[in-house]
Order: structure tokens, then C-alpha cells, then sequence
């Protein structure tokens, strides 16, 4: 497995470099009959795109979505989805400086060490452009949730030490894709001074599947959140992944930790809806913490190919902060891991009535 | 997938119940020529055994390992090596008075939505007891892992707000497996109050990989940081995962954060060991935070197979804090993991040279 | 993948070596609620065992199965079922003369070339010992498509020239396990100058799928009959798989091959009962071609571990045609594989109408 | 697995219909640092494009290749290998008298069956079309396998009751395939004679390895025949597939069969060069049987949609013996696998010496 596939029913497998002929994926498994078009993921897509925000690169990615195959008068045949965006606006000579010179904090030298090869141009296959095809799968995932009445949504709430509060999946988004409304002018201070400064910040982002159906996942290996914890930690930046309390149960009680069931439901969701690797019905919440972007415009030191020491000087245009980006590609992620799960739950336990049925 | 292995190519299937016959798993794709018997794979069962210290469960599990093929005068042959450990001292009437009725906080309840029927005798199938066969997978893994130079070591590094400072591998194991020694007198005062109130704390466990080879891993989603996620998230009770500085980075720039390379080596390492999802040859640092036992003294109340709300009362020996007894098993699934990917790595990259060639 | 599991859904995965402690399997992933206890396994068992004809190996194997887990009261649980039979009546002494000779037509030069050790014991891992556990992970799948009206059959078709000629899977079982009572004679005295020249004899199987429904399958690479064609193949001593006409379909025209389809069905059955890759409702047709056994009490010539050139005597017990037991090792494979075939179509297709809803 | 992907490490995923936008492919776990480009792939799929010879189709598929990713300044680079084929020259209409119809002999009835929902036009993704990026990827193991002096070739061997009688791979290519040359005027009398009569004809095809090393194969489910034979029989019209002897085995003694091992070799290769599912270091030699179009001319009945019997004529541009051009196809599969077979035997015994080492 050389690692550009995830799933097991619901299988998606992408491909394509940041500054190559195109992006691409090849989505297998999905159900037929549903209804899908480009207008569809391309509206997925968009929410990705940068340059929707000040506090965004302006960099210009069109990521105008191709449908190549799988889709026969406007629904899916179960046969697979051929997915293709080219690449156009690809400013290659921006990276001709560091042909030769390992970024700090990127895969630069990684890629050299595994491979003995690499395309340097963007980060090649490194490159968060990559994740345009996970939105693109995503949005197909999305629309067979869909008509399972699951709804996945996720938004920012912390960047910096600044915490949202108030999660409130409802309001109208704010350029910082933050829950909490309230926050907003906190967070345009904070970044105009960042951005002054040539520095970029980390974020966390929360991930919530409202609708969610008892008894998805499978025990031991494969639990619901041992899946969802791959999903959402193979996204580019992120270094943690949370699930209900998270890692906050290190300093909680069992007396305080442990959600009693009534014949209502559950009285609180510290778990957040997982119990034993397997879904409770309650909502799932996750949480995943992205990096600060390693591109920044001050200059610094590394080494070259030949193992000097060089001054190095990143060019073309950033994130300040990935994280006001990442939400769509988390959701994706959450949508294709989840759909997959439900799939594989259908095939081996199709006869036991559940909830969805 | 019914979730019961784990791993491509080195991989490991695990079966077996609380209070059943027997525990087993088969371990395939074993390097051939690899010295192992029953006491390298017991010796790693022991430190995971419960009543070795006074502050977790004086339940008696023997967990007696027996090797039943795939080991021939001494070494790997190359085929499935399987292992047996027979079910001795099962207490099942102490299960009796929860057979219809859903512990909060376990796995009772999914188990029984998803399959429609369940072995609730000790948790059946979702007991941490089948842990036990994830330390014999490892440490036949480890034994490949030694023969590579590559050393896996964990321990706990929180329990409720009590926080290792110094971080030390190398002292006395004391009886918290805490890594910091200064903190014992503090520990044993707490752990008395705890018991004493009839409640269980988190904690929060550290895993090392020193001398990692650069080059492991494959890109987008199966990074390594990706499939540790996953290893570490599927051991029972634990809620979150986190990657060099984990959780930490949604509130550190970009300037801080990133690691700076030099010809000898990088500056830092907050990026724990692996860019891009590619091992970089410096340490791995994994943290898994495991969240307190939810089996307390303490009577509360719950719902019974028929959703009638009822009070419970759980009796059974249980753990004060699991993560106290978590740090073998975490370190079995971090060496079966990382394992696997450098086999896959040797299958795809064989002729690329790199450092453990 | 090592090679020791088979499966996506409902999936086997088996250890033990001829001469070693114990064979043993897991079964993961089946369909929970469906009856199971060791009469039924061991009455497929039987049906393999050495020593119930007078035509085939007196070896005594006793091959009592034990389950270890993943039934509960009497029903499958959903979560994996540990399988074993103990080794016992093992001689392994017969052996030690072969220890470093290399049988022809074994696998034990192969082995040494692949792995660079083997227990040579019995043939090790590659005895047809290891299809016991084949054919007791067949018993499981069977009981699942039994609930589903789905009926697995075969038998002999073909021994040396002997060919049946009216087939019939409805007589009484014969010492050949052949589909033609009236061959039976000239099977005896066929197998009585075979056995005096300490000669072995080659066989054809037949297995046929009754109940199957239409929409079994899935395109491209998983077509059911290349799932199918693994299935057979990777059993002991197969060198030939044939899907309806078989091989025969080279010498045949387009206008008399392809079957006709009516409202009340198909005119004939020449694909086997499946349509580019899916099954098309009707019965489905298989053929295995088993080599002779390749251990022969003839003397004859070898080379050792050193590459000397030496003559070798096989001692031991075996039959002078594996193919007389085979049946029920194929039948199993069949049984193992439709029904993952049938889980993975029920997880991608769940609300497609289908005859077996 | 819903069907698209083949291989563990070297990895093969397709997608596209016969009358879509396009047909495409991922090449995932290609080994870095192999030269290919457009003209080495080309050359592969120029062996299969119909139009070559006046008994195969006239049909003009022009199939030209473009590599979208994976390859930098003309060699792989490990990451995943993107390829496209634009489809032109459709003509749909051609399929309009067949859109509510069912052709018999092909899948147009199990994929309505099994989807609910099928794209009608030219077969859709069960046209044989869809192989052409089995060559394309075949044509990158290839590359891979040359550059370990492995050598995949392949040719026709019989066309209904012509047999080649002195095979023969280094003559020129005739018109057939064939590798007898001395049967070419009896087959170009013959296929006349055939198209006279708007009738077509089944083949069988040998497909040969030489300079496979030993080793190769893993045991029990996944031997070395075993998945050859799935990829084999995954290819459209292949209805038998055979190693070494194949059928045949079932009417040799053992004494003739097995092949004596000498210090110089084996004296014959009735095995095809596999024991035990592992390969001997002998040529491996392969044979798959592919049924005659279905498509033919001559008027027939069948149903359709509403189940009403109907005549059918069949229009567009069919081969008589779709096994001419199956060659190529089924010397690409055999690449895939034997490579795919390689790179996961080095992953597990990296360390055993071994013949191409």
C-alpha cells in the first residue's frame, strides 16, 4: 500500500503533483443511483479555494472539477468515479530556488530520503493542493450521507490562544471559518500583526457528524475513532486528533468522564459518540490540531542537496494559517471515513434492525 | 474488515472473549530467521499483567503465552506464527447482575445495537483483555525491530494534573511506570484518595522510537503519523493522539515551530520525527491520552435491555487507572506499526540506499 | 499479505504446520445471530478425513475442532471465531530421512529458496494438512448461505480417462466420491493397479452452486469468477480452474456459446452462471484439475540442501489421488468466497431490490 | 473492494466507460527511479488497438496515452502515476436499438441487476475497452520487471480446433498471433469461412515468463498461481486458466508429472514453474481460454428491460476471435502481478540471498 487510497467499499485513490499536468481520483464503491453532478462537488470545492479571504493566500487555484466517468444521466452506476482537475496558474519558477535546498518543516527531505527523487516544484505530491481531490471524494460521500440524513460540519476554534466559547455551527461564516462569532475582531488584530510580522499560527478544528447511527465501526483494529483518527491525521499539518473530551480526559474522573444512559439517551457526550470503537447515536465530535504554515517569508537557514549549509528565502504566497482552510478537507476526510463504515457495517450486519433502516 | 487485524504485510489477527475458551492471535508476514520463543514474548505479557503493583487490579490473569506453529528450532520460518493464551480464574458471576443492563461509559450498549446479541460476560470481545494478544504480536516485532537497531520504550507522563517534568526513560520502572521519579510520593497520595473515594483518573502515556530510519511511511493517507493514529486510537480508552508537539501547535507560529535542518542534523524537533508523513530520522514522539476507568465502585444508574432505567452496582476487580497498565500494549501497536511500514517501504524503495541498509 | 488470509468481508486467516502443535484459524466478520457449535464443523471435517475409503491414505487424522470464541449460547456474536485442532498421531521420525532432500513436485525446495529455513516436517506449512482449517472456515460460510437458501455440492468428474458421463449429486456417496455411479467398477480396478505400481493419478472436481442469486460480483478485477479462480487455484495441488464450458469455449463458436435469455430465464448454461464477472442468477459451474500426488513409493532421484545429487525413498502414508478428498477443501473455498462476495455486494448495493431480499 | 484495484504494493486502479469522457488509471507503489514516457506505454497499447490485421476489428480506437503524474524529468518518482485515455470516435447511436435490451452472452443484464442502473452505450464499464489501461499500467511493470531481466511474452496457441504444434515465440508476428507460423494459411481459411458465416471463435493463449527468479508466491490463499489466475480470469471473455500441465494433470500418473530436481535444474516443467505457490526459478508458463464474442452478427431473440421477448441485430464493429488481441491484456496482467508478487516478497524477506539479489 503505497498510500494514495483510503477505504474499503467506499474507496477513493487521488493522484497528481502541485505544479503537474493535473490532479486526480478515482472514487470506487459508491452506491448507485445517487444523484451527482460537477456543480455538486464543485460547490465543495470552492468553500476549499484560496483567496476567499483576506487572511487566505491569494494564490489562484480555479480547481474547475471534471466528472470522467461513473455517471450516467446524472446518477451514479456503481461503477467507479474518474475525477480530474488540470492545473493551470502554476508559477513553477518560484520554486526554482529551492530545487536543491530542503524547506524547514516541510517534506522536502523526506521525499529525497524515501524516494532519491523528487519533484520539488510546489512540494509536488507533498503539496496541500493535494486535498482538492479528498473534497472532491468528500463531496460525493457527502451527498450519500445525505440521503441517510447524516449532516457533517466543522469549523475553527482556536487559532492561537484565541478559544471559541460559544460554538455555533449556524451563524454566517466569518473569514475565519471560527464558530464563534464573537471572536471575530480579536482575530482580525491578531492576524494583521502575524501577517506584519511574515509569521503564521496554528489552529484546531472541530469536526461534528450530526444524524450519526448506532452501531457503526468494528471492534479492536478498526474502531470507529482508530479509523477517524487515520482519516483526519493523513490531512497535511495535522499533529493531533481528538475525539469527544479528548485529551482532556488525562485530568478527569471516572465519576465525571463516564455519560450515563437514561432511556432518553445519553446525559452528556464526553465520549463523544463512540463507545468501545463502535457508535453510540449521539453526535460525533472531533477535533484536530493543525501546525503553523513552515513557509514563512523570513529568512532562515538549511541545508542543500550536497549537505551545506545555505541562507534560504521562501517565495510565493502562503497561508498564514492552514487551519482557515483545513475545515472542508476534515469534513471530507470525516465523510468518506464514516460512509465507508456504515458500508461495511451493511455488508456483515445487514440482518440486526437498526437505527437508519 | 471486521477490524480483527491490523498491518499489510507484517499483520497480526486477534480473537477471543473475557470469558471465553481462549485469547489467541496469528502473526503473518514475520521476517523468517528471527529468534523468538515463549519467554521473549512472556516477558513482555508480564509487564502488562495486572497485580504487579498495588495500585491496579489484583485480578489474577496468568496470561500464559503458547507459540503453535511459525517458530521452528528457535526461529521464524517465514509462515503465520500463532499464539495461544487459555482463559484461567474467569469470575463470570461477577457478571451476572449485568447481563441486562448497560454499563455507562463501555461498550455494552454498541455491541449490543450493532450485532443485535452480545457475550456480556466480562465485556466479551471488548474487554481491554484482548490487549494481551496486541503485546504478543509486538513483541515479536520488537524482536525484528532489535535486529534492526531500532528501540520502542514508553511510559506515563500524566494522571489527573500531576504532570512529568523531567522526563527520564532510564531510572527504575517505579510502580506508576511514571517517567518522571520525582513525582512518586505525589502520585502514591493521590492514587490513596482516589481509592478511597472509589474513582479512576486518566492519563496521558508516552512512546519513543529511538533510532528510526528516515524514509518510512508513504504519502497522503497513509502517512506514518496517520497509521500511528489509528494503531494507538484502537487500544481501549484512548480519547486522543498527538504527534511530536500534538495538541501544542494550535498556538505556536510558524517561526517557532518549524524545525531548522543542519548538516548535522535538525535543531529541534517539534515536528516528532516525521514530515510530510515520512520519518525523518530523528526520534518519534507519540503521545496517547487514555481516559479513566468507567467501571467505579460507585453505584449510579443506567438503562436494562428492555430500557427500563435501573441502578447498578459493578463489582469485578477493576483498575484505578488504566493508563497505569496501557504503556506495553501502546508499544506493542507502535513497533507492529512501524514494523509493517518499513516492510512496505523495503517492497516498494529496495533499491534506494538509506540509512539501516 | 503473507498469503495466510482470504477474505475482504467474511474473511479466514489460518496457521499450523503439518507436524507442529496445532492448526488453527480465525473466521472474522461473519453475520452474527447464525447458529454454530462444533457438531457442524466436525461434520464437514469428516467428510476430508484421511482413511474413510479404502482408496485413500489410512493416515490417521483425528481433526477435532474446538471453538475458541465468537459464539455465544450457541450463535455467532459478530466478532472473530477462533478455530483449532490439536496435532496428535504425528510421526514425525518418517521425515528425517527427507530433512535435507528435496522432494520433486514439493514445495519443500521452494520454501527453502523463499525463506531460507522450513520445518520440513510432514511438508511443514505447505502439507495439504492446512486446508483442515479451509474446510472447517467453509462450515461457517455455509451455515450463512444456508439461511440464505444457497447450496454448495461437488464431486469427482474425472479420473485418469475415466470421465463421468451422467452426473448426478444425488446418489449415494461412493468410495471415489464420484459423480457417475455407474463408473464405480471400472474405478476399482483402476485404483488397484495404480496402488500395486506405487503409482498416484491426477482428478477433476466438479462444484456447483445451486440458490445463487443474480447481481453477485463485482467488475473489472474482483469479476466473481477471477475471485473464484483464486479461490480454487490456491488450493493443494490445483493446476487448472474452468468456469462453465471451460477450456472447451476455445474450440467453440459465438452463435452456440453464448446462452440465450428467455422471460422464464437462460436456454442453457455455457457461462457458468456468470456475465462479465457477475452472477446472472442461474447455477453456477466450476472445475478444479488436480495434479497426481507428487509422494509416490517409487525410488527416484533428488538433490539435497547441498546440492548433491542423491536418491530418494518417500516413506509415509499418502494417497494415491488427492483428488478423491478434495471435493470438500473446494466446496469450502467456494462457500468462503461467494459469501464475502455476497457481504461486499449487500455493503456497496444495500438498496438495489434483488431476488434474495 | 468494489473491484477497480489490483495489487498490494504495485497497485493498479482503473475507471471509465466504453462512451464516456474518458478512461483512466492510478499506478500506485511503482518503484522510483524507472525511465518511462508516453512512447513506452504507447508501444504496448499499439499491440492491443484494434485495426492492426483484417481479421480483427476495424473499429478505430486511437488510444493515446497521457501521463498526468508520477513522473518527473522521465522517471517514476514512487508517487502514484497518473493516466489518462480521452475516448473520441464513439459512435453511440451504434447502441441506441440496444439501450432497453439485453445482448446475451454479455453483462448487460447482471449490471442492471446488480446496480439497478447501468450506462448502456458500447457496454459501458463492461466493454472491453476498459483494458486498455490494464496494457497502459502493465506497460510501467514492464519497464520495472526489464530492469530485473524479466521477460513477459504471449501469443495465441489455438483458435478453435487449430492448435500450434511447434511454438514458437521469435518468429515475426503473423496476422493471428499465432505462435505456430505454420498454421497461418489454415487460420486465414478458416476465419474466412467465419466472417462468411457472421460467426466468431474462442482462443487460447499462452502467456510465458522467463528470467522469473524463485522465491516468489506467498503461501496457502495467495500462492503465486493463485493470484496469477485471478488476474488472468479478471480479463474479459477468459472463461479457464491453466498453469504448467493444467488440465491435463488430471489424467497424468505422478510418475510422469512430477518434475525430477537435478544439480543443474529440473529435468522437465510440468509444474509451469510454481511449487507450492511459490516460483521454482523455471519459466512459468501460463494459459488462458477466452470464450467467442458474443456479438455477432447473425439475428437472435432475447428480452428486455420489461422482461418482453424481442428480436435483436447486433450493429458495430466486432472482432470474430476477441483472443487475437488478448494477448497484450493478459501479458499486462501477468506484469502487474508477478511484479506486485515481487515487491511484496522483498518487503518480507529482504534479507534471504536470492537469485536476482
Amino acid at each position: 500500500m503505497a498510500g494514495n487510497t483510503f477505504g474499503t467499499i467506499f474507496k477513493i485513490t487521488t493522484f497528481g503533483e502541485s505544479h503537474g499536468v493535473a490532479l486526480g481520483a478515482v472514487v470506487d464503491g459508491c452506491p448507485p443511483n445517487i444523484e451527482i453532478n460537477e456543480e455538486i462537488i464543485q460547490k465543495e470545492l470552492d468553500k476549499r479555494k484560496p483567496g476567499q479571504s483576506k487572511f487566505v493566500t491569494q494564490r489562484k487555484e480555479e480547481d474547475e472539477i471534471e466528472i470522467l466517468s461513473g455517471v450516467f444521466e446524472g446518477k451514479t452506476t456503481g461503477t467507479p468515479i474518474g475525477l480530474l482537475i488540470k492545473n493551470i496558474d502554476q508559477k513553477s519558477k518560484d520554486y526554482e530556488n529551492i530545487k536543491n535546498k530542503f524547506r524547514p518543516g516541510h517534506a522536502d527531505i523526506t521525499y529525497q530520503e524515501k524516494y532519491g527523487i523528487r519533484d520539488y516544484r510546489g512540494g509536488g505530491r507533498a503539496s496541500a493542493r493535494e486535498t482538492a481531490m479528498r473534497v472532491a471524494g468528500g463531496a460525493i460521500a457527502k451527498q450519500v450521507l445525505n440521503s441517510m440524513n447524516i449532516d457533517v460540519k466543522s469549523g475553527v476554534v482556536q487559532v492561537g490562544k484565541i478559544e471559541a466559547e460559544n460554538i455555533n455551527f449556524d451563524t454566517e461564516k466569518n473569514e475565519f471559518n471560527f464558530l464563534d462569532d464573537s471572536k471575530v475582531f480579536e482575530l482580525e488584530e491578531f492576524f494583521k500583526t502575524l501577517i506584519k510580522n511574515q509569521d503564521s499560527i496554528g489552529a484546531r478544528i472541530l469536526i461534528n457528524i450530526a444524524g450519526m447511527p448506532a452501531g457503526i465501526g468494528s471492534p479492536v483494529f478498526s474502531k470507529l475513532d482508530a479509523e477517524l483518527a487515520k482519516a483526519l491525521m493523513s490531512v497535511n499539518a495535522v499533529k493531533a486528533v481528538e475525539i469527544g473530551m479528548g485529551a482532556k480526559v488525562a485530568s478527569m474522573k471516572g465519576s465525571e468522564n463516564r455519560d450515563l444512559i437514561t432511556k432518553d439517551g445519553f446525559n452528556s457526550n464526553n465520549s463523544g459518540g463512540i463507545l468501545g470503537g463502535i457508535s453510540n447515536g449521539d453526535e460525533i465530535n472531533l477535533y484536530a490540531s493543525l501546525k503553523p504554515t513552515s513557509s514563512i517569508s523570513q529568512k532562515t537557514s538549511t541545508i542543500d542537496t550536497e549537505n551545506n549549509e545555505v541562507e534560504l528565502e521562501i517565495k510565493g504566497r502562503h497561508d498564514p494559517c492552514v487551519g482557515l482552510r483545513a475545515a472542508p478537507i476534515l469534513e471530507a476526510m470525516t465523510s468518506i471515513c464514516i460512509l465507508d463504515q456504515i458500508l461495511l457495517d451493511r455488508g456483515q450486519c445487514f440482518d440486526v434492525p437498526r437505527k437508519f433502516d
